[in-house]
């Protein structure tokens, strides 16, 4: 069964109001850089931008990591995440970064990013967005802007989908049935 | 000024009740850790594991990690915290590990912690025990358990006393004067 958490125009206000809670807290300036993970969070991050930039007038630096889970089979150890590709045209020392994620979950992917982002140079400070927030984390990692905190069963799948990848805005809740 | 935050006492009733929220989510078995951080988190997962095997008669697993903030001044990368000594004397992997640490600031060190744990195995959660938050964090870390949440200036210090190390128990905040 899948049910409709946001449909494309509620998604769209969350990413107002979150581009918003930045700008809150930040001022726009060649400090301040969006770094999108994965696919869907490099689209988030550049919507963000976008939005903070119709609202300011002024542009963010972007950058995008590429983390994926990465299952090697001969030394067993199994969902070790790896860095495939990163495109990050500045230097991140002594900048504010936001990392952008889709869904938030054990925190794996999010580790490893606060890993490879200290291979490039030294943040001043890194906080974290996401879309959805699920729970089950399994480190102790936490995002500074959520859109929606979503309390999950472990069996069930959240899918956002993203316009620029998809084809549709939507975040959907897949509850497996019981039968 | 030094204004004292917990005497003795007082930080003790804080670890009971930091090992009763431990209990209340895990089970004691041989597949929960204990794992201290630097000097005076080693002291504290020492004293919580203590307690926990009053209350329940049963003994939790016990590790050290020590990873310290190094200035390498050849390669200007300021204050990366590296990887001293560890004694580990189980196998992590599938473990739940709590990590204890006696301040909870830039999360930093929590970082560096989190990836050495992952050069020696994949546990299957880690937490982390703090005696106190005093916030500015620079990282998306959050801790599980709290002594005592204590915002503070930058300009602050917090200190931590533990008897094993310090000769007494205290937790005390100086306040610089602003002559």
């Amino acid at each position: 069964m899948e049910k409709l958490i946001k449909d494309g125009e509620e998604l769209n206000r969350t990413l107002d109001r979150m581009a918003h809670e930045i700008l809150e807290k930040h001022e726009i300036d060649n400090t301040l850089a969006l770094v999108g993970i994965r696919t869907r969070g490099i689209y988030i991050a550049r919507r963000l931008m976008e939005k903070i930039k119709k609202i300011t007038g002024k542009d963010v630096l972007y950058g995008e990591l590429d983390i994926t889970l990465y299952r090697d089979d001969l030394s067993q150890v199994a969902e070790q995440p790896v860095l495939k590709a990163t495109n990050i045209p500045f230097d991140i020392t002594g900048k504010t970064i936001i990392l952008t994620d889709d869904v938030l979950y054990t925190g794996r992917t999010i580790r490893s990013a606060l890993a490879a982002l200290s291979d490039f140079g030294r943040p001043s400070r890194i906080e974290l967005a996401v879309i959805v927030d699920r729970g089950h984390r399994e480190l102790p990692i936490k995002a500074d802007y959520v859109g929606k905190n979503l309390p999950t069963a472990k069996t069930e799948i959240v899918h956002i989908k993203l316009k620029e990848y998809d084809g549709e805005d939507s975040i959907t809740l897949l509850v497996k049935n019981n039968d």
